[in-house]
Protein backbone atom coordinates (compact mmCIF):
# COMPACT_ATOMS: atom_id res chain seq x y z
CA UNK A 1 0.00 0.00 0.00
CA UNK A 2 2.87 2.42 0.78
CA UNK A 3 3.51 4.68 3.26
CA UNK A 4 0.46 7.82 2.84
CA UNK A 5 0.66 11.51 4.50
CA UNK A 6 -2.19 14.15 4.48
CA UNK A 7 -0.46 17.97 4.84
CA UNK A 8 -3.64 19.93 6.18
CA UNK A 9 -5.05 22.57 7.88
CA UNK A 10 -8.12 22.07 10.08
CA UNK A 11 -9.36 25.36 9.33
CA UNK A 12 -9.47 24.59 5.12
CA UNK A 13 -12.30 22.82 3.86
CA UNK A 14 -10.05 21.73 0.90
CA UNK A 15 -8.22 19.30 3.03
CA UNK A 16 -11.29 17.28 5.05
CA UNK A 17 -12.51 15.65 1.37
CA UNK A 18 -8.83 13.86 1.60
CA UNK A 19 -9.06 12.61 4.70
CA UNK A 20 -13.05 11.34 3.89
CA UNK A 21 -12.19 9.40 0.72
CA UNK A 22 -8.71 8.08 2.32
CA UNK A 23 -11.18 6.72 5.20
CA UNK A 24 -14.00 5.55 2.71
CA UNK A 25 -11.49 3.52 0.93
CA UNK A 26 -9.99 2.03 4.62
CA UNK A 27 -6.37 3.68 3.45
CA UNK A 28 -4.10 4.36 6.63
CA UNK A 29 -2.60 7.93 6.59
CA UNK A 30 -0.31 10.15 8.77
CA UNK A 31 -1.97 13.63 9.18
CA UNK A 32 0.50 16.47 9.07
CA UNK A 33 -0.78 20.04 10.62
CA UNK A 34 0.01 22.85 8.85
CA UNK A 35 0.63 26.24 10.08
CA UNK A 36 -0.74 28.43 7.24
CA UNK A 37 0.93 31.36 8.69
CA UNK A 38 3.95 29.95 9.21
CA UNK A 39 4.32 27.54 6.18
CA UNK A 40 6.78 24.49 7.15
CA UNK A 41 9.68 23.66 4.63
CA UNK A 42 8.15 20.36 4.05
CA UNK A 43 4.68 22.34 2.66
CA UNK A 44 7.11 24.54 0.70
CA UNK A 45 9.19 21.62 -0.36
CA UNK A 46 6.06 18.92 -1.49
CA UNK A 47 4.32 22.15 -2.99
CA UNK A 48 6.55 24.83 -4.38
CA UNK A 49 4.36 26.42 -7.17
CA UNK A 50 1.03 27.04 -4.76
CA UNK A 51 2.42 26.52 -1.42
CA UNK A 52 -1.08 25.74 -0.34
CA UNK A 53 -2.93 22.30 1.51
CA UNK A 54 -3.91 19.81 1.12
CA UNK A 55 -1.03 17.97 -0.49
CA UNK A 56 -0.89 14.26 -0.71
CA UNK A 57 2.20 12.65 -0.08
CA UNK A 58 2.27 9.09 -1.16
CA UNK A 59 5.75 7.49 -0.43
CA UNK A 60 7.97 10.39 -1.01
CA UNK A 61 5.58 11.43 -4.02
CA UNK A 62 3.63 14.51 -3.84
CA UNK A 63 0.61 15.73 -5.37
CA UNK A 64 -0.93 19.14 -4.53
CA UNK A 65 -4.64 20.42 -5.45
CA UNK A 66 -7.51 18.41 -3.69
CA UNK A 67 -9.19 17.73 -7.03
CA UNK A 68 -6.40 15.81 -8.46
CA UNK A 69 -5.74 14.40 -5.46
CA UNK A 70 -9.16 13.01 -5.24
CA UNK A 71 -8.26 11.46 -8.92
CA UNK A 72 -5.63 10.01 -7.98
CA UNK A 73 -6.90 8.53 -4.54
CA UNK A 74 -9.70 6.98 -6.79
CA UNK A 75 -7.55 5.47 -9.45
CA UNK A 76 -4.67 4.00 -7.25
CA UNK A 77 -7.14 2.83 -4.33
CA UNK A 78 -9.95 0.84 -5.69
CA UNK A 79 -11.98 -0.11 -2.95
CA UNK A 80 -15.42 1.96 -2.68
CA UNK A 81 -15.53 3.56 -6.31
CA UNK A 82 -15.71 7.03 -5.79
CA UNK A 83 -16.24 8.49 -9.85
CA UNK A 84 -18.98 6.55 -11.45
CA UNK A 85 -18.04 4.13 -14.42
CA UNK A 86 -19.80 5.65 -17.14
CA UNK A 87 -17.62 8.24 -19.09
CA UNK A 88 -20.61 10.67 -19.32
CA UNK A 89 -21.68 10.56 -15.81
CA UNK A 90 -17.60 11.07 -15.36
CA UNK A 91 -17.79 14.49 -16.87
CA UNK A 92 -20.70 15.33 -15.60
CA UNK A 93 -19.29 14.95 -11.90
CA UNK A 94 -16.07 16.37 -13.08
CA UNK A 95 -18.01 19.53 -13.87
CA UNK A 96 -20.01 20.27 -10.98
CA UNK A 97 -17.19 19.78 -8.74
CA UNK A 98 -15.25 22.29 -10.74
CA UNK A 99 -18.11 24.91 -10.72
CA UNK A 100 -18.52 24.21 -6.94
CA UNK A 101 -14.53 24.79 -6.66
CA UNK A 102 -14.73 27.92 -8.70
CA UNK A 103 -17.91 29.06 -6.83
CA UNK A 104 -16.18 28.92 -3.65
CA UNK A 105 -12.94 30.76 -3.52
CA UNK A 106 -13.60 32.68 -6.68
CA UNK A 107 -10.74 35.51 -5.86
CA UNK A 108 -12.43 37.54 -9.05
CA UNK A 109 -15.84 37.96 -7.05
CA UNK A 110 -15.36 39.06 -3.28
CA UNK A 111 -19.12 38.55 -2.62
CA UNK A 112 -19.26 34.84 -4.40
CA UNK A 113 -16.19 34.10 -1.94
CA UNK A 114 -17.42 30.37 -0.64
CA UNK A 115 -20.46 29.92 -2.51
CA UNK A 116 -21.13 33.55 -1.48
CA UNK A 117 -20.66 32.90 2.32
CA UNK A 118 -17.52 34.61 3.02
CA UNK A 119 -18.95 37.61 0.98
CA UNK A 120 -21.72 38.10 3.09
CA UNK A 121 -20.30 37.66 6.42
CA UNK A 122 -17.79 40.28 4.91
CA UNK A 123 -20.35 42.70 3.36
CA UNK A 124 -23.07 44.89 4.59
CA UNK A 125 -26.40 46.10 2.93
CA UNK A 126 -26.81 45.87 -0.60
CA UNK A 127 -23.42 44.19 -1.23
CA UNK A 128 -24.14 41.51 1.30
CA UNK A 129 -27.67 41.18 -0.07
CA UNK A 130 -25.96 40.50 -3.75
CA UNK A 131 -23.99 38.12 -1.89
CA UNK A 132 -26.82 36.03 -0.53
CA UNK A 133 -28.85 35.87 -3.63
CA UNK A 134 -25.48 34.80 -5.48
CA UNK A 135 -25.00 31.78 -3.00
CA UNK A 136 -28.72 30.69 -3.31
CA UNK A 137 -28.50 30.84 -6.49
CA UNK A 138 -25.52 28.18 -6.87
CA UNK A 139 -27.22 26.10 -3.81
CA UNK A 140 -29.81 25.62 -6.50
CA UNK A 141 -27.90 24.64 -9.55
CA UNK A 142 -26.03 22.07 -7.19
CA UNK A 143 -29.34 20.99 -5.29
CA UNK A 144 -30.87 19.78 -8.74
CA UNK A 145 -27.62 17.27 -8.98
CA UNK A 146 -29.33 15.05 -6.45
CA UNK A 147 -32.00 14.73 -8.55
CA UNK A 148 -34.18 11.81 -6.45
CA UNK A 149 -31.19 10.23 -5.06
CA UNK A 150 -29.99 10.07 -1.38
CA UNK A 151 -26.45 11.01 -2.30
CA UNK A 152 -24.61 12.94 -5.35
CA UNK A 153 -23.00 9.22 -6.13
CA UNK A 154 -26.21 7.56 -5.83
CA UNK A 155 -27.11 5.20 -3.03
CA UNK A 156 -23.43 5.93 -1.81
CA UNK A 157 -21.31 8.89 -1.23
CA UNK A 158 -19.04 9.59 -4.11
CA UNK A 159 -16.62 12.49 -5.71
CA UNK A 160 -19.11 14.83 -5.63
CA UNK A 161 -20.55 14.21 -2.36
CA UNK A 162 -17.06 14.88 -1.04
CA UNK A 163 -16.25 17.78 -3.08
CA UNK A 164 -19.48 19.55 -1.74
CA UNK A 165 -19.28 18.10 1.89
CA UNK A 166 -17.93 21.10 3.40
CA UNK A 167 -21.42 23.00 3.23
CA UNK A 168 -22.47 20.78 5.96
CA UNK A 169 -20.33 22.25 8.63
CA UNK A 170 -18.70 25.30 6.85
CA UNK A 171 -21.91 27.25 5.81
CA UNK A 172 -23.33 26.65 8.92
CA UNK A 173 -20.23 28.37 10.16
CA UNK A 174 -20.35 31.33 7.78
CA UNK A 175 -24.65 31.92 8.41
CA UNK A 176 -23.51 31.98 12.15
CA UNK A 177 -20.88 34.17 11.06
CA UNK A 178 -22.80 36.36 9.27
CA UNK A 179 -26.17 36.17 10.66
CA UNK A 180 -27.90 35.10 7.63
CA UNK A 181 -29.28 31.99 6.63
CA UNK A 182 -28.52 29.93 3.39
CA UNK A 183 -29.19 26.81 3.49
CA UNK A 184 -33.11 27.27 4.27
CA UNK A 185 -34.78 23.74 4.56
CA UNK A 186 -37.98 25.21 3.29
CA UNK A 187 -35.78 27.02 0.24
CA UNK A 188 -33.56 23.84 -0.12
CA UNK A 189 -35.25 20.31 1.44
CA UNK A 190 -33.73 18.32 -1.40
CA UNK A 191 -29.99 20.01 -0.33
CA UNK A 192 -30.59 20.04 3.38
CA UNK A 193 -31.50 16.07 3.59
CA UNK A 194 -28.93 15.29 1.62
CA UNK A 195 -26.85 17.11 4.13
CA UNK A 196 -28.21 15.09 6.95
CA UNK A 197 -27.88 11.71 5.42
CA UNK A 198 -24.27 13.18 4.84
CA UNK A 199 -23.32 13.78 8.54
CA UNK A 200 -25.33 10.82 9.72
CA UNK A 201 -22.18 8.83 7.95
CA UNK A 202 -19.25 7.84 10.69
CA UNK A 203 -16.68 8.38 8.41
CA UNK A 204 -17.88 11.96 7.47
CA UNK A 205 -18.63 13.35 10.61
CA UNK A 206 -16.09 12.04 12.94
CA UNK A 207 -13.58 14.20 10.32
CA UNK A 208 -15.26 17.76 10.49
CA UNK A 209 -13.76 20.22 12.10
CA UNK A 210 -15.60 21.34 15.80
CA UNK A 211 -18.25 23.97 14.75
CA UNK A 212 -16.91 26.33 18.06
CA UNK A 213 -13.32 25.76 16.61
CA UNK A 214 -14.51 27.06 13.57
CA UNK A 215 -16.72 29.82 14.60
CA UNK A 216 -14.15 31.26 16.87
CA UNK A 217 -11.29 31.11 14.15
CA UNK A 218 -13.85 32.95 11.25
CA UNK A 219 -15.19 35.52 13.80
CA UNK A 220 -11.31 36.01 14.49
CA UNK A 221 -10.63 36.53 10.70
CA UNK A 222 -13.77 39.22 10.14
CA UNK A 223 -12.63 41.11 12.87
CA UNK A 224 -8.85 41.53 11.82
CA UNK A 225 -10.16 42.22 8.49
CA UNK A 226 -12.55 44.72 9.76
CA UNK A 227 -9.85 46.64 11.76
CA UNK A 228 -7.74 46.60 8.64
CA UNK A 229 -10.39 48.81 6.65
CA UNK A 230 -10.96 50.80 9.53
CA UNK A 231 -7.66 51.68 9.41
CA UNK A 232 -7.50 52.40 5.65
CA UNK A 233 -10.15 55.01 6.10
CA UNK B 1 -19.54 5.35 -32.13
CA UNK B 2 -22.42 8.20 -32.15
CA UNK B 3 -22.76 11.45 -33.68
CA UNK B 4 -20.26 14.17 -32.54
CA UNK B 5 -20.79 17.66 -32.59
CA UNK B 6 -18.03 20.52 -31.48
CA UNK B 7 -19.66 24.46 -30.74
CA UNK B 8 -16.42 26.26 -30.81
CA UNK B 9 -15.21 29.43 -32.21
CA UNK B 10 -11.87 30.64 -33.99
CA UNK B 11 -10.32 32.90 -31.36
CA UNK B 12 -11.13 30.51 -28.86
CA UNK B 13 -7.89 28.63 -27.49
CA UNK B 14 -10.08 26.58 -25.51
CA UNK B 15 -11.98 24.68 -28.80
CA UNK B 16 -8.88 23.87 -30.73
CA UNK B 17 -7.24 21.12 -28.22
CA UNK B 18 -10.88 19.68 -28.16
CA UNK B 19 -10.32 18.80 -32.25
CA UNK B 20 -7.12 17.97 -31.89
CA UNK B 21 -8.01 15.35 -29.60
CA UNK B 22 -10.81 13.82 -31.78
CA UNK B 23 -8.29 14.26 -35.22
CA UNK B 24 -5.73 12.59 -33.04
CA UNK B 25 -8.42 9.51 -32.13
CA UNK B 26 -9.71 9.62 -35.58
CA UNK B 27 -13.43 10.55 -34.13
CA UNK B 28 -15.29 12.36 -37.16
CA UNK B 29 -17.24 15.19 -36.02
CA UNK B 30 -19.61 18.13 -36.88
CA UNK B 31 -17.69 21.61 -36.12
CA UNK B 32 -20.56 24.15 -35.22
CA UNK B 33 -19.14 27.67 -35.25
CA UNK B 34 -20.63 30.29 -32.81
CA UNK B 35 -20.87 33.66 -32.80
CA UNK B 36 -19.52 34.74 -29.32
CA UNK B 37 -21.10 38.31 -29.62
CA UNK B 38 -24.82 36.78 -30.33
CA UNK B 39 -24.75 33.15 -28.33
CA UNK B 40 -26.81 30.77 -30.18
CA UNK B 41 -29.90 28.54 -28.51
CA UNK B 42 -27.80 26.12 -29.20
CA UNK B 43 -24.97 26.87 -27.14
CA UNK B 44 -27.41 28.24 -24.56
CA UNK B 45 -29.17 24.67 -24.37
CA UNK B 46 -26.04 22.82 -23.95
CA UNK B 47 -24.00 25.27 -21.74
CA UNK B 48 -26.66 27.20 -19.48
CA UNK B 49 -24.90 27.54 -16.92
CA UNK B 50 -21.60 29.03 -18.34
CA UNK B 51 -22.83 29.97 -21.58
CA UNK B 52 -18.99 29.25 -23.27
CA UNK B 53 -17.62 27.58 -25.73
CA UNK B 54 -16.60 24.30 -26.62
CA UNK B 55 -18.79 21.87 -26.04
CA UNK B 56 -18.67 18.30 -26.92
CA UNK B 57 -22.09 17.02 -28.00
CA UNK B 58 -22.44 13.43 -28.32
CA UNK B 59 -25.33 11.78 -29.00
CA UNK B 60 -27.11 14.62 -27.62
CA UNK B 61 -25.12 14.50 -24.01
CA UNK B 62 -23.61 17.76 -23.84
CA UNK B 63 -20.29 18.27 -22.33
CA UNK B 64 -18.90 21.81 -21.21
CA UNK B 65 -15.30 22.70 -19.88
CA UNK B 66 -12.57 21.71 -22.14
CA UNK B 67 -10.76 19.79 -19.71
CA UNK B 68 -13.38 17.59 -18.67
CA UNK B 69 -13.96 17.43 -22.18
CA UNK B 70 -10.51 15.86 -22.97
CA UNK B 71 -11.17 13.32 -20.28
CA UNK B 72 -14.49 12.21 -21.43
CA UNK B 73 -12.79 11.78 -25.40
CA UNK B 74 -9.83 10.05 -23.54
CA UNK B 75 -11.93 7.90 -21.78
CA UNK B 76 -14.60 6.89 -24.56
CA UNK B 77 -12.23 6.36 -27.47
CA UNK B 78 -9.46 4.18 -26.38
CA UNK B 79 -7.16 4.60 -29.48
CA UNK B 80 -4.34 7.02 -28.76
CA UNK B 81 -4.48 7.60 -25.24
CA UNK B 82 -3.48 11.34 -24.01
CA UNK B 83 -3.62 10.81 -20.54
CA UNK B 84 -0.25 8.45 -19.12
CA UNK B 85 -1.56 5.08 -17.60
CA UNK B 86 0.25 5.24 -14.06
CA UNK B 87 -1.75 7.40 -11.56
CA UNK B 88 1.04 9.46 -10.42
CA UNK B 89 1.70 10.57 -14.05
CA UNK B 90 -1.80 11.36 -14.63
CA UNK B 91 -1.97 13.17 -11.43
CA UNK B 92 0.95 15.61 -12.66
CA UNK B 93 -0.16 16.27 -16.27
CA UNK B 94 -3.93 16.92 -14.31
CA UNK B 95 -1.97 19.36 -12.16
CA UNK B 96 0.10 21.00 -14.95
CA UNK B 97 -3.21 21.41 -17.16
CA UNK B 98 -4.99 23.62 -14.74
CA UNK B 99 -1.93 24.96 -14.02
CA UNK B 100 -1.52 26.23 -17.31
CA UNK B 101 -5.39 26.78 -17.78
CA UNK B 102 -5.94 28.97 -14.42
CA UNK B 103 -2.57 30.93 -15.32
CA UNK B 104 -3.98 31.55 -18.77
CA UNK B 105 -7.32 33.41 -18.16
CA UNK B 106 -6.98 34.10 -14.69
CA UNK B 107 -9.44 37.42 -14.33
CA UNK B 108 -8.48 37.99 -10.74
CA UNK B 109 -5.24 39.13 -12.38
CA UNK B 110 -5.65 41.33 -15.45
CA UNK B 111 -1.79 41.12 -15.57
CA UNK B 112 -1.52 37.26 -15.81
CA UNK B 113 -4.51 37.27 -18.70
CA UNK B 114 -3.09 34.86 -21.55
CA UNK B 115 -0.13 33.37 -18.91
CA UNK B 116 0.37 37.73 -19.19
CA UNK B 117 0.55 37.62 -22.29
CA UNK B 118 -3.03 39.60 -23.43
CA UNK B 119 -2.31 41.49 -20.11
CA UNK B 120 1.21 42.27 -21.31
CA UNK B 121 -0.91 43.56 -25.01
CA UNK B 122 -3.00 45.76 -22.73
CA UNK B 123 -0.52 47.01 -20.24
CA UNK B 124 2.01 50.05 -20.55
CA UNK B 125 4.81 51.08 -19.09
CA UNK B 126 6.08 48.87 -15.12
CA UNK B 127 2.48 46.95 -15.71
CA UNK B 128 4.03 46.00 -18.65
CA UNK B 129 6.91 44.36 -17.12
CA UNK B 130 5.23 42.97 -14.42
CA UNK B 131 3.24 41.35 -16.82
CA UNK B 132 5.97 40.10 -19.39
CA UNK B 133 8.06 38.95 -15.77
CA UNK B 134 5.20 36.61 -14.75
CA UNK B 135 4.58 35.57 -18.33
CA UNK B 136 8.31 34.38 -18.48
CA UNK B 137 7.82 33.06 -15.31
CA UNK B 138 5.26 30.92 -15.73
CA UNK B 139 6.29 29.58 -19.09
CA UNK B 140 10.16 28.42 -17.06
CA UNK B 141 7.67 26.15 -14.96
CA UNK B 142 5.70 24.83 -18.01
CA UNK B 143 9.37 23.92 -19.74
CA UNK B 144 10.61 22.12 -16.67
CA UNK B 145 8.09 19.25 -17.66
CA UNK B 146 9.19 18.20 -20.84
CA UNK B 147 12.23 17.00 -18.86
CA UNK B 148 14.44 15.27 -21.89
CA UNK B 149 11.21 14.35 -23.83
CA UNK B 150 10.29 15.23 -27.46
CA UNK B 151 6.62 15.93 -26.14
CA UNK B 152 5.18 16.67 -22.42
CA UNK B 153 3.27 13.17 -23.45
CA UNK B 154 7.00 11.62 -24.41
CA UNK B 155 7.62 9.85 -28.01
CA UNK B 156 3.81 11.22 -28.85
CA UNK B 157 1.56 13.87 -28.08
CA UNK B 158 -0.63 13.69 -25.15
CA UNK B 159 -3.18 15.44 -22.62
CA UNK B 160 -0.80 18.12 -21.79
CA UNK B 161 0.55 19.35 -24.99
CA UNK B 162 -2.77 19.59 -26.41
CA UNK B 163 -3.58 21.46 -22.88
CA UNK B 164 -0.50 23.62 -23.50
CA UNK B 165 -0.74 23.72 -28.23
CA UNK B 166 -2.29 27.06 -28.09
CA UNK B 167 1.04 28.55 -27.26
CA UNK B 168 2.44 27.86 -30.89
CA UNK B 169 0.12 30.51 -32.14
CA UNK B 170 -1.74 32.59 -29.85
CA UNK B 171 1.25 33.68 -28.05
CA UNK B 172 3.24 34.44 -31.36
CA UNK B 173 0.62 36.84 -32.31
CA UNK B 174 -0.23 38.52 -28.69
CA UNK B 175 3.78 39.14 -29.16
CA UNK B 176 3.27 40.69 -32.61
CA UNK B 177 -0.12 42.60 -31.14
CA UNK B 178 2.09 43.71 -27.81
CA UNK B 179 5.27 44.32 -30.09
CA UNK B 180 7.15 42.37 -27.02
CA UNK B 181 9.30 38.93 -27.29
CA UNK B 182 8.01 35.94 -24.32
CA UNK B 183 8.86 32.63 -26.11
CA UNK B 184 12.00 34.06 -26.69
CA UNK B 185 14.27 30.71 -28.43
CA UNK B 186 17.57 31.91 -25.97
CA UNK B 187 15.84 31.72 -22.92
CA UNK B 188 13.36 28.53 -23.42
CA UNK B 189 15.67 26.32 -26.23
CA UNK B 190 13.69 22.86 -24.73
CA UNK B 191 10.37 24.99 -24.92
CA UNK B 192 10.94 26.79 -27.88
CA UNK B 193 11.84 23.43 -29.58
CA UNK B 194 8.86 21.68 -28.58
CA UNK B 195 6.73 24.53 -30.17
CA UNK B 196 7.93 23.55 -33.60
CA UNK B 197 8.07 19.82 -32.63
CA UNK B 198 4.39 20.21 -32.28
CA UNK B 199 3.63 21.93 -35.25
CA UNK B 200 5.27 19.97 -37.37
CA UNK B 201 2.48 17.07 -36.91
CA UNK B 202 -0.24 17.84 -39.79
CA UNK B 203 -3.29 17.14 -37.31
CA UNK B 204 -1.98 20.29 -35.18
CA UNK B 205 -1.09 22.88 -37.67
CA UNK B 206 -4.17 22.51 -40.13
CA UNK B 207 -6.21 23.13 -36.87
CA UNK B 208 -4.35 25.83 -36.08
CA UNK B 209 -6.67 29.04 -37.34
CA UNK B 210 -4.65 31.45 -39.54
CA UNK B 211 -2.05 34.06 -37.86
CA UNK B 212 -3.26 36.93 -40.04
CA UNK B 213 -6.72 36.05 -39.12
CA UNK B 214 -6.45 36.13 -34.96
CA UNK B 215 -3.28 38.86 -35.22
CA UNK B 216 -6.51 41.46 -36.97
CA UNK B 217 -9.38 40.22 -34.48
CA UNK B 218 -6.53 40.87 -31.20
CA UNK B 219 -5.39 43.67 -32.86
CA UNK B 220 -9.33 45.03 -33.23
CA UNK B 221 -9.74 44.11 -29.55
CA UNK B 222 -6.81 46.35 -27.93
CA UNK B 223 -8.40 49.00 -30.36
CA UNK B 224 -11.79 49.20 -28.90
CA UNK B 225 -10.32 48.83 -25.31
CA UNK B 226 -8.24 51.49 -25.42
CA UNK B 227 -11.20 53.55 -27.32
CA UNK B 228 -13.39 52.48 -24.20
CA UNK B 229 -10.61 53.37 -21.31
CA UNK B 230 -10.15 56.98 -23.72
CA UNK B 231 -13.74 57.77 -23.39
CA UNK B 232 -14.00 56.74 -19.33
CA UNK B 233 -10.82 59.02 -19.13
Amino acid sequence: MGKVKVIGATTSLFCTRIEWALKLKGVEYEYIKEDLRNKSPLLLKYNPVHKKVPVLVHDDKAIPESLVILEYIDETWKEYPLLPQDPYERAMVRFWARFADDKRWSSSSFTQCVFGAWGACRAEGEEKEKAIQSAKESLALIENQINGKKFFGGEQIGFLDLVIGWMCRWLEVMEKVGGMKLLDPQRFPVLYEWAQNFMEVPVISECMPPREYLVNYFQASLSYLSSLSANKQ
